[in-house]
């Protein structure tokens, strides 16, 4: 398994040069990092200003990700391309211009809800799922001019399902599993799962304890044997990894995902009360350094070589590729 | 109909000493001003520091309005208290601290929607009206808590039938009619106005052409007959004025109503490409001034002097003084 270029769907660590080394141990050409979960424009801005340092800082290990091009660089020079995206549509607020400005900022991400409704789409803790609103319509005709990847991880499924019909260009759900083999809320149904197959979309497949059956004490070998049944409903090309990854994070952040500043009460999302922080990852997936072992994992589940390249990486490769550049660009 | 307070439930003019003047003339104790369409947090604290310029370049005219008591101070010094309302919650933006901030610039209605889904409730003009939004649900509880006034003008109707019941203090709908009368897409149902009235809630009847039967050609007989209509309907303590009167405004700012940021293409709302600038008012109510005239037409149509002294100025000024205050002021 040497030499297979990793491409992450989505991480939120509490980055660090530990992170950022192991990054590079495990083989991580690419990663998808969150930038905002609540956060307005200015707030993004802010934290697109600490991975500017962060940049400035580790030019050895990490540099911005803007186009699938920067892959292959990142696997040539033994760096990590760094790709920006937001958990929600917050950075944009009611303004529909700010999609492109978000796009010249460097995201290449969105997604259409968090958890709650938003402006443009319900998320999967709302009652109700109305679908995408008369912003969110021309928010993704927007998202596809300019070469903003929708991103529906957080959103109700009839919300995702218009979104997938109405994009031109494919769509992604850069971290969750089937609720089939888990029946988390955040999980995704057969139904989204084949629609967005279909359309030619992404399912990046989530590493986060209450995404797994069994959760923290999810067997290796249960994860890869759901990774090959959603091969089989979706095509081993449509799927790789999102793996949630929440390295060394406080757990006063996993409050500020769930609550951010909507609520006076607390809201646990797929927590309790009794068990309100992060989850303790599973012993074979720590941290980025447990990728290879990861990729032998599904070599046991029967996995071709070819699979696994693509599940790793090369799925994730094509849809940037594809994704990134204005529509004006694309035949 | 000398002496009789008028309070106005609803005016987006471009505010001028001729029209404080006119407010005077036509016997106008207070008025509830919109201050924000789209604006954010901000823009609409920019729009209140204009207001404070307004209140010292004309202290003998108007002063800013925060409690009934105020609306007896008017109608005892000859002017015309100002009470500021926001016709979307885009000024707390996600933050459900900003509500209280709000009251505390002396915001005092609120409404969950402009035409569009907000992330409170759903708009009037959205296909799919899902009702009250989980963050809505904590902003009833919060808007009861410091006493801002809930208003479901341009809501749609699921979503104001559950702001009806999970508010624990009145609602308004400051400017609307019934849909029986006119079936507009802003107009209401008998079964909102049933519901209205019997949780002691308040309308204010609109008189802006897009919301009359015949448009700017409406008699004043007819829009009387109307409010002796929604009097049988509603109990004539349950309705007054929300005349939405936007005098002297260029038609730009129909266009910034209707579009916001939120659309590259453009909407028209309630006029159309063909008619997309402000409608003409009728000639029975083209200024402040024609409120006596207005309340002529009423006693022309039956309604005795305590019902058009309650319709006129009295039921609102009821509404204020039990809405503005901290919810532990009311027993």
């Amino acid at each position: 398994m040497k030499g297979i270029r990793i491409v992450d769907g989505l991480q939120y660590c509490n980055w660090s040069e530990e992170i950022f080394r192991q990054l590079r141990a495990g083989g991580v050409a690419a990663v998808h990092v969150t930038i905002a979960y609540h956060e307005d424009l200015q707030e993004t801005i802010r934290n697109i200003a600490a991975w500017n340092r962060r940049f400035e800082r580790f030019p050895g290990l990490i540099f911005a990700g803007r186009t699938a091009a920067d892959i292959d660089a990142a696997a040539a020079q033994g760096r990590t391309a760094i790709f920006f995206g937001c958990q929600n549509c917050s950075p944009i607020g009611d303004d529909i211009g700010l999609i492109e400005i978000c796009h010249q900022l460097g995201i290449r991400f969105m997604q259409l809800s968090y958890n709650n409704q938003s402006l443009l789409a319900s998320g999967c803790y709302e009652g109700e799922d109305s679908g995408i609103t008369r912003m969110g319509r021309q928010a993704i005709r927007e998202m596809n001019r300019v070469g903003m990847a929708i991103d529906m991880s957080h959103s109700a499924a009839r919300s995702t399902l218009q979104a997938i019909e109405l994009s031109d260009r494919p769509i992604a759900i850069t971290h969750a599993n089937p609720a089939s083999w888990h029946p988390a809320r955040r999980n995704k149904s057969d139904e989204v799962l084949r629609a967005l197959a279909e359309s030619g979309g992404m399912l990046g497949l989530s590493l986060y304890p209450h995404h797994l059956q069994g959760g923290s004490g999810c067997s290796i070998e249960s994860f890869c044997d759901m990774v090959a049944r959603t091969a089989e409903l979706m095509g081993a090309e449509r799927i790789g990894f999102g793996s949630d990854l929440c390295q060394d994070q406080p757990d006063w952040v996993v409050a500020w995902m769930r609550n951010g500043r909507w609520t006076r009460d607390s809201d646990y999302g797929e927590g309790s009360a009794e068990a309100a922080g992060f989850p303790a990852q599973p012993q074979w997936f720590r941290d980025n350094r447990d990728f290879p072992g990861l990729l032998e994992g599904l070599r046991a589940a029967g996995f071709s070589k070819a699979d696994i390249v693509g599940i790793a990486g090369g799925n994730w490769y094509d849809f940037f590729r594809t994704s990134f550049g204005p529509s004006s660009d694309m035949i």
